[in-house]
Protein backbone atom coordinates (compact mmCIF):
# COMPACT_ATOMS: atom_id res chain seq x y z
CA UNK A 1 0.00 0.00 0.00
CA UNK A 2 1.78 3.21 -1.20
CA UNK A 3 0.90 5.16 2.15
CA UNK A 4 2.22 8.36 1.36
CA UNK A 5 -1.23 10.10 0.49
CA UNK A 6 -2.86 8.87 2.82
CA UNK A 7 -5.24 11.47 4.31
CA UNK A 8 -4.61 10.04 7.60
CA UNK A 9 -1.17 11.43 8.23
CA UNK A 10 -3.55 15.20 8.44
CA UNK A 11 -5.71 12.90 10.76
CA UNK A 12 -3.63 11.81 13.65
CA UNK A 13 -2.35 13.69 15.82
CA UNK A 14 1.37 13.37 16.72
CA UNK A 15 2.01 14.85 20.37
CA UNK A 16 5.40 17.10 20.87
CA UNK A 17 7.20 13.97 20.62
CA UNK A 18 5.92 12.85 17.64
CA UNK A 19 4.43 9.84 19.17
CA UNK A 20 0.58 8.83 19.23
CA UNK A 21 -0.79 6.12 21.63
CA UNK A 22 -1.68 2.82 20.46
CA UNK A 23 -4.16 0.15 21.50
CA UNK A 24 -3.07 -3.40 20.43
CA UNK A 25 -6.53 -5.77 20.89
CA UNK A 26 -6.76 -8.96 20.08
CA UNK A 27 -8.67 -8.79 16.91
CA UNK A 28 -11.10 -11.85 17.58
CA UNK A 29 -11.69 -12.35 21.00
CA UNK A 30 -11.38 -8.61 22.20
CA UNK A 31 -8.53 -8.86 24.68
CA UNK A 32 -6.63 -5.92 24.75
CA UNK A 33 -3.15 -7.17 25.07
CA UNK A 34 -1.24 -3.70 25.54
CA UNK A 35 -0.59 0.09 24.82
CA UNK A 36 2.43 1.47 23.02
CA UNK A 37 3.46 4.43 21.25
CA UNK A 38 4.41 4.93 17.30
CA UNK A 39 5.76 7.28 15.51
CA UNK A 40 4.79 8.22 11.45
CA UNK A 41 7.35 5.87 10.68
CA UNK A 42 6.44 2.86 12.78
CA UNK A 43 2.64 3.90 11.36
CA UNK A 44 3.76 4.11 7.82
CA UNK A 45 6.05 0.30 8.44
CA UNK A 46 2.62 -1.04 10.03
CA UNK A 47 0.09 -0.50 6.92
CA UNK A 48 3.13 -1.11 4.74
CA UNK A 49 4.00 -4.61 5.83
CA UNK A 50 1.24 -5.63 7.92
CA UNK A 51 3.26 -6.29 10.67
CA UNK A 52 2.94 -3.85 14.00
CA UNK A 53 5.88 -1.52 14.69
CA UNK A 54 5.64 0.31 17.38
CA UNK A 55 8.51 3.15 18.79
CA UNK A 56 10.68 2.48 21.80
CA UNK A 57 10.04 5.14 24.04
CA UNK A 58 13.04 3.09 26.30
CA UNK A 59 15.08 2.44 23.46
CA UNK A 60 14.50 5.55 20.97
CA UNK A 61 13.91 3.46 18.21
CA UNK A 62 11.66 1.51 15.63
CA UNK A 63 10.56 -1.38 18.09
CA UNK A 64 9.09 -4.46 16.04
CA UNK A 65 6.82 -6.03 17.86
CA UNK A 66 8.28 -9.54 18.34
CA UNK A 67 11.61 -9.23 16.80
CA UNK A 68 13.56 -10.20 19.73
CA UNK A 69 11.20 -12.84 20.91
CA UNK A 70 9.35 -13.56 17.83
CA UNK A 71 5.95 -12.79 19.53
CA UNK A 72 4.97 -10.92 16.41
CA UNK A 73 1.58 -9.27 15.82
CA UNK A 74 -0.13 -9.41 12.27
CA UNK A 75 -2.49 -5.62 11.77
CA UNK A 76 -6.07 -6.78 11.04
CA UNK A 77 -7.37 -3.27 11.28
CA UNK A 78 -6.02 0.40 11.71
CA UNK A 79 -8.57 2.53 13.51
CA UNK A 80 -7.83 5.92 14.73
CA UNK A 81 -10.21 7.73 17.39
CA UNK A 82 -12.26 10.91 17.43
CA UNK A 83 -9.69 13.54 18.42
CA UNK A 84 -6.92 11.46 16.27
CA UNK A 85 -4.69 11.25 19.38
CA UNK A 86 -4.93 7.39 19.99
CA UNK A 87 -4.69 4.10 17.22
CA UNK A 88 -6.67 1.32 18.04
CA UNK A 89 -4.42 -1.58 16.28
CA UNK A 90 -7.03 -4.76 16.09
CA UNK A 91 -4.54 -7.85 15.86
CA UNK A 92 -3.61 -11.23 15.71
CA UNK A 93 -1.04 -11.53 17.93
CA UNK A 94 1.22 -14.49 17.85
CA UNK A 95 1.76 -16.00 21.04
CA UNK A 96 2.08 -13.57 24.11
CA UNK A 97 2.06 -9.43 24.24
CA UNK A 98 3.55 -9.37 27.48
CA UNK A 99 7.09 -9.27 28.24
CA UNK A 100 6.69 -11.04 31.37
CA UNK A 101 5.39 -14.55 29.26
CA UNK A 102 1.75 -13.57 29.87
CA UNK A 103 -1.04 -13.05 27.03
CA UNK A 104 -1.44 -9.65 28.17
CA UNK A 105 -0.15 -7.28 30.04
CA UNK A 106 -3.06 -5.99 31.95
CA UNK A 107 -2.25 -9.01 34.68
CA UNK A 108 -2.61 -7.10 37.88
CA UNK A 109 -6.10 -6.14 39.26
CA UNK A 110 -7.40 -4.20 42.28
CA UNK A 111 -9.57 -6.43 44.57
CA UNK A 112 -10.89 -6.21 47.37
CA UNK A 113 -8.52 -2.84 48.01
CA UNK A 114 -5.21 -5.39 46.98
CA UNK A 115 -3.35 -5.15 43.78
CA UNK A 116 -3.33 -8.97 42.47
CA UNK A 117 -1.90 -10.59 39.87
CA UNK A 118 -5.00 -12.31 37.78
CA UNK A 119 -2.75 -14.12 35.45
CA UNK A 120 0.36 -15.86 35.65
CA UNK A 121 2.93 -16.23 32.49
CA UNK A 122 1.87 -18.61 29.96
CA UNK A 123 5.47 -18.87 28.97
CA UNK A 124 8.90 -18.44 30.75
CA UNK A 125 10.10 -15.01 29.40
CA UNK A 126 13.80 -16.56 29.75
CA UNK A 127 12.51 -19.15 26.51
CA UNK A 128 11.35 -15.58 24.77
CA UNK A 129 14.59 -13.94 25.23
CA UNK A 130 17.04 -16.34 25.94
CA UNK B 1 -12.90 1.53 49.97
CA UNK B 2 -10.16 3.75 51.87
CA UNK B 3 -7.58 3.76 48.88
CA UNK B 4 -4.81 5.72 50.88
CA UNK B 5 -2.90 2.59 51.79
CA UNK B 6 -3.37 1.01 48.87
CA UNK B 7 0.46 -0.64 47.38
CA UNK B 8 -1.06 0.88 43.77
CA UNK B 9 0.31 3.76 44.44
CA UNK B 10 3.57 2.30 44.23
CA UNK B 11 2.86 0.58 41.46
CA UNK B 12 1.19 3.69 39.12
CA UNK B 13 3.80 5.20 36.88
CA UNK B 14 2.27 8.47 36.72
CA UNK B 15 4.28 10.65 34.08
CA UNK B 16 6.01 14.21 34.38
CA UNK B 17 2.82 15.88 33.90
CA UNK B 18 1.20 13.55 36.89
CA UNK B 19 -1.26 11.45 34.73
CA UNK B 20 -1.57 7.85 33.45
CA UNK B 21 -3.01 6.59 30.66
CA UNK B 22 -6.51 4.67 30.76
CA UNK B 23 -8.16 2.61 28.24
CA UNK B 24 -12.07 2.37 28.82
CA UNK B 25 -13.24 -1.21 27.71
CA UNK B 26 -17.03 -2.42 27.96
CA UNK B 27 -16.40 -5.47 30.46
CA UNK B 28 -19.19 -7.69 28.70
CA UNK B 29 -18.80 -7.41 25.05
CA UNK B 30 -15.14 -6.16 25.00
CA UNK B 31 -15.36 -3.06 22.89
CA UNK B 32 -12.83 -0.52 23.71
CA UNK B 33 -14.79 2.68 24.13
CA UNK B 34 -11.98 5.49 24.62
CA UNK B 35 -8.44 6.80 26.14
CA UNK B 36 -8.13 9.22 28.40
CA UNK B 37 -6.41 10.14 31.05
CA UNK B 38 -5.98 10.02 34.44
CA UNK B 39 -4.27 12.05 37.78
CA UNK B 40 -3.70 10.26 41.45
CA UNK B 41 -6.80 12.04 42.54
CA UNK B 42 -8.63 11.02 39.54
CA UNK B 43 -7.69 7.47 40.36
CA UNK B 44 -8.48 7.67 44.20
CA UNK B 45 -11.96 9.09 42.89
CA UNK B 46 -12.77 6.20 40.83
CA UNK B 47 -11.74 3.38 43.03
CA UNK B 48 -14.19 4.97 45.89
CA UNK B 49 -17.12 5.89 43.80
CA UNK B 50 -16.97 3.20 41.16
CA UNK B 51 -18.17 5.55 39.00
CA UNK B 52 -14.93 6.45 36.21
CA UNK B 53 -13.40 10.12 36.83
CA UNK B 54 -10.58 11.05 34.69
CA UNK B 55 -8.39 14.50 33.92
CA UNK B 56 -9.53 16.63 31.22
CA UNK B 57 -6.09 17.59 29.55
CA UNK B 58 -7.85 20.53 27.81
CA UNK B 59 -9.63 21.96 30.75
CA UNK B 60 -7.22 21.14 32.96
CA UNK B 61 -9.35 19.49 35.62
CA UNK B 62 -11.15 16.51 36.84
CA UNK B 63 -13.61 15.24 34.25
CA UNK B 64 -16.27 12.57 35.75
CA UNK B 65 -17.24 10.86 32.81
CA UNK B 66 -20.88 11.78 31.79
CA UNK B 67 -21.13 15.08 34.23
CA UNK B 68 -22.44 17.08 31.01
CA UNK B 69 -23.47 14.22 28.43
CA UNK B 70 -25.49 11.50 31.36
CA UNK B 71 -23.57 9.20 29.48
CA UNK B 72 -21.55 7.57 32.93
CA UNK B 73 -19.65 5.06 33.07
CA UNK B 74 -19.66 2.27 36.03
CA UNK B 75 -16.42 0.78 37.37
CA UNK B 76 -16.27 -3.16 37.16
CA UNK B 77 -12.96 -3.53 37.34
CA UNK B 78 -9.70 -1.51 37.98
CA UNK B 79 -6.35 -3.50 36.32
CA UNK B 80 -2.75 -1.89 35.96
CA UNK B 81 -0.25 -2.72 33.17
CA UNK B 82 3.05 -4.51 33.72
CA UNK B 83 5.06 -1.61 34.01
CA UNK B 84 2.29 0.89 35.28
CA UNK B 85 2.27 3.60 32.75
CA UNK B 86 -1.18 1.88 31.80
CA UNK B 87 -4.80 1.35 33.48
CA UNK B 88 -7.33 -0.69 31.76
CA UNK B 89 -11.15 0.13 33.12
CA UNK B 90 -13.02 -2.85 32.38
CA UNK B 91 -16.54 -0.92 32.89
CA UNK B 92 -20.56 -0.44 31.95
CA UNK B 93 -21.04 2.42 29.80
CA UNK B 94 -24.46 4.28 29.93
CA UNK B 95 -25.69 4.69 26.26
CA UNK B 96 -22.25 6.26 24.20
CA UNK B 97 -18.63 6.98 24.95
CA UNK B 98 -17.57 9.08 22.30
CA UNK B 99 -18.77 12.85 22.63
CA UNK B 100 -19.94 12.35 18.99
CA UNK B 101 -22.55 10.56 19.67
CA UNK B 102 -20.77 6.87 18.35
CA UNK B 103 -21.02 4.14 21.34
CA UNK B 104 -17.08 3.86 20.78
CA UNK B 105 -14.11 6.63 19.61
CA UNK B 106 -12.31 4.11 17.34
CA UNK B 107 -14.87 5.07 13.99
CA UNK B 108 -12.54 5.94 11.48
CA UNK B 109 -10.45 2.89 9.77
CA UNK B 110 -7.95 2.42 7.33
CA UNK B 111 -9.85 0.53 4.77
CA UNK B 112 -8.44 0.08 1.03
CA UNK B 113 -5.95 2.94 1.64
CA UNK B 114 -8.78 5.55 2.77
CA UNK B 115 -9.70 6.73 6.36
CA UNK B 116 -13.32 5.49 6.52
CA UNK B 117 -16.14 6.20 8.95
CA UNK B 118 -17.43 2.50 9.50
CA UNK B 119 -19.75 3.25 12.39
CA UNK B 120 -22.75 6.13 12.76
CA UNK B 121 -23.77 8.18 15.87
CA UNK B 122 -26.14 6.19 17.86
CA UNK B 123 -27.24 9.96 19.00
CA UNK B 124 -27.48 12.99 17.87
CA UNK B 125 -24.73 14.81 20.35
CA UNK B 126 -27.33 18.16 20.54
CA UNK B 127 -29.24 15.73 22.56
CA UNK B 128 -26.46 15.40 24.96
CA UNK B 129 -24.85 18.23 25.22
CA UNK B 130 -27.84 20.59 24.81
Amino acid sequence: MNTDSLPLWDAIRFDAAGLVAAIAQQHDTGEVLMLAWMNREAVAETLATGRVCYFSRSRGRLWRKGESSGQTQRLVDFRLDCDGDTILLLVDQQGVACHTGRRNCFYRAVRDGELTEIAAPAIDPAKLYG
